[in-house]
């Protein structure tokens, strides 16, 4: 008897999703391959290959399965406060030893696929949505204009995180994330973010 | 005669150079070779190798003579113009048809090469200070609070173009850009940037 939802497929969509996340943990983009997630994920290899095809293939379906995910959307009560906890989620998150280097790795895979660019496009549409739960909540209250671009209040908080990250190649601390959120309140607090 | 500072020398390393930005802007990073760069100049290969090595060491040195190089930084009296400048400068240098495939080269290849990521690294701490420059004239004159972090806005006011660009793969608009350097204006202005 199937104990979980989905069945067989779903479990064996799970275990190749987990193989291709601790692949691209160890060896990021560059080192994952449809054999090495056959051999950790104990799908057979022709299983895998039908199904995912490629490193491509594997990278969009572990990114479209954490686009589904639920997110820990905060709500105590101050834009200022949320804004602050989503960046600093983005900032730990890639600071974790463990999952840093998969959401990097997604991020390398999108320099140099236009699947998985696209795959990532729609993760961040859908991740900004999420988010934007907080700045709508903000202009209901009226701590912000109506008229307020919501998704764009959370690209302002969360840029410089990665603008240092994977461009400039510079630190990140809790603080440059702080100070990031504070100045997308504070310009969205102003008006221009509409 | 040497007609040129720096004499054969220089001629050549310019000439590698120009190479390199036309082979990054036709082929990108993973098809930026020495071979290919040797030809294009009409430098000998061994010479190539020897002073360069390889296609990270040709990025190192294209963007170390980059950074040298003088940069239009925006004087209107304004600091919100200025940013809305530098920012649109931004926007339009990756939306060039030569120059963009090029810059967004760089980032292609310090997400796949240490040593370019060093090299990027180096290019952007030398462009914010240049840039910086319009946000220190701006405390000079009374405009921003003592204490603000000049880099720091100007990170603020660029970061989203590319966390457009290259993380979550969205289009970015000249407008896009002006409401960045605004968002950071505003910012810098209630004195969160610090």
């Amino acid at each position: 008897m199937e104990k979980r939802p989905g069945g067989r497929s779903a479990r064996v969509r799970d275990a190749v999703r987990q193989a291709t996340l601790t692949e691209l943990a160890e060896h990021g983009y560059s080192g994952l391959t449809v054999e090495n997630v056959a051999i950790r994920s104990g799908v057979h290899k022709t299983t895998v290959y039908r199904r995912w095809g490629s490193a491509e293939g594997l990278i969009a379906d572990a990114l479209e399965l954490a686009r589904q995910e639920p997110w820990p959307v905060p709500d105590t009560g101050s834009l200022k406060e949320d804004l602050r906890e989503i960046a600093r989620l983005v900032q730990s998150g890639f600071a974790d030893p463990v999952a840093g280097p998969v959401s990097a790795a997604f991020v390398t895979a999108a320099v140099q696929s236009s699947g998985a660019a696209r795959s990532l496009h729609d993760f961040f549409v859908a991740r900004h949505e999420q988010a934007a739960v907080v700045v709508r909540r903000a202009v209901d209250r009226g701590e912000l204009p109506a008229g307020t671009d919501v998704a764009d209040v959370i690209r302002t908080a969360v840029a410089p995180i990665y603008y240092r990250l994977f461009i400039t190649r510079e630190p990140v601390t809790e603080r440059d994330a702080e100070r990031a959120a504070d100045a997308a309140f504070a310009a969205a607090r102003a008006g221009v973010i509409r």
